[in-house]
């Protein structure tokens, strides 16, 4: 058995999971972040294949029935998933793949793949939460209060996942999720002696 | 809960477990080795307290008797233990303690104290120990051939174990035991939102 890793980071919005992921994978060779498939339209800039694989729906569909996906999701209308066979490879060549989806989607992946690493990446507090979503000043209160709604239920979830980390600082939170993959690698289940 | 954590680092003689373990506590802080109680005379040069707490037979069997010793064993007639309390007040200031122990004793450690995480430290392998144990120059044929068979049957043992750590250099397994401690710090199960 490879010891690549497989990492799903979830969290509330507002947790900090870009900067953290993207500082992660800029400082340390080895951890890439998947790309996922998506039938919405590619936006200004978006690149084929480094931000997302864009298919038609009938193509999405087929790769639910040839269980392609290693998990899926609809937003607004738009399917987005994980395509299984990049992350395959990568994790069998020891390479560890970031994933970041919600709650529901890193408990599917871990039914169907009981060896990824689920860690929910969250605020030092509700209260610390609902400052960083007023300072960024661009959603309005109903919009807040909703959030914050949902991230307390997400807390209540967050048992469900291998690891917590707080996200103090965005260079603490890095080491500390950069530690759970050393540590993961070294698994016993792992590594065959 | 807190997330002070109990680490047991065991491994064949000649993986390097007390270099590699004296090298951890120098160099991070809140990380402590716990000390053994023993029925052996002191050496010279041994400090109650730091490298052991002396006891006698009878002050051992009474903390066997109270269940004051989260394992114990006997080696060449003298009996060596580790005192619960100290482990205990440690962990729950969330600093972390790590034992130094057999196979044994580690298997009996997590029966009692499920949270404990058992680490086997491994030489790269069983060619390189013997390698090792022959440049020590210090000890005959047979010794070593003996060493390398219980090292043998150490290997199977290790699945049991929660993590592998492979030492091919000090600096590396060093890091990598730190990873695990930092990591198990974070598990959901020690953290509380």
């Amino acid at each position: 058995m490879s010891n690549g890793v497989l990492v799903v980071v979830s969290g509330p919005s507002g947790a900090g999971k870009g900067t953290v992921v993207r500082r992660l994978i800029e400082k340390y060779e080895g951890i890439f972040l998947s790309v996922s498939a998506t039938t919405r339209q590619p936006r200004q800039g978006e690149i084929e294949g480094i931000h997302y694989f864009f298919v038609s729906h009938d193509k999405f569909r087929s790769m639910i029935e040839r269980d392609e996906l290693i998990e899926h999701a609809e937003y607004a209308g738009n399917f987005y998933g994980t395509p299984a066979d990049p992350v395959r490879e990568r994790t069998e060549r020891g390479e560890h793949v970031l994933l970041e989806i919600d709650i529901q989607g890193g408990v599917q992946i871990k039914k169907k793949l009981p060896d990824t690493v689920l860690i929910f990446l969250a605020p030092p507090s509700l209260e610390e939460l609902e400052k960083r979503l007023r300072g960024r000043g661009t959603e309005n209160d109903e919009v807040i209060r909703n959030r914050l709604n949902i991230a307390a239920r997400e807390y209540a979830v967050a048992k469900e996942y291998d690891y917590i980390v707080i996200n103090d600082t965005v260079d603490e939170a890095v080491e500390r999720i950069h530690s759970i993959i050393v540590a993961e690698s070294c698994r016993a289940s792992r590594i065959s002696l």
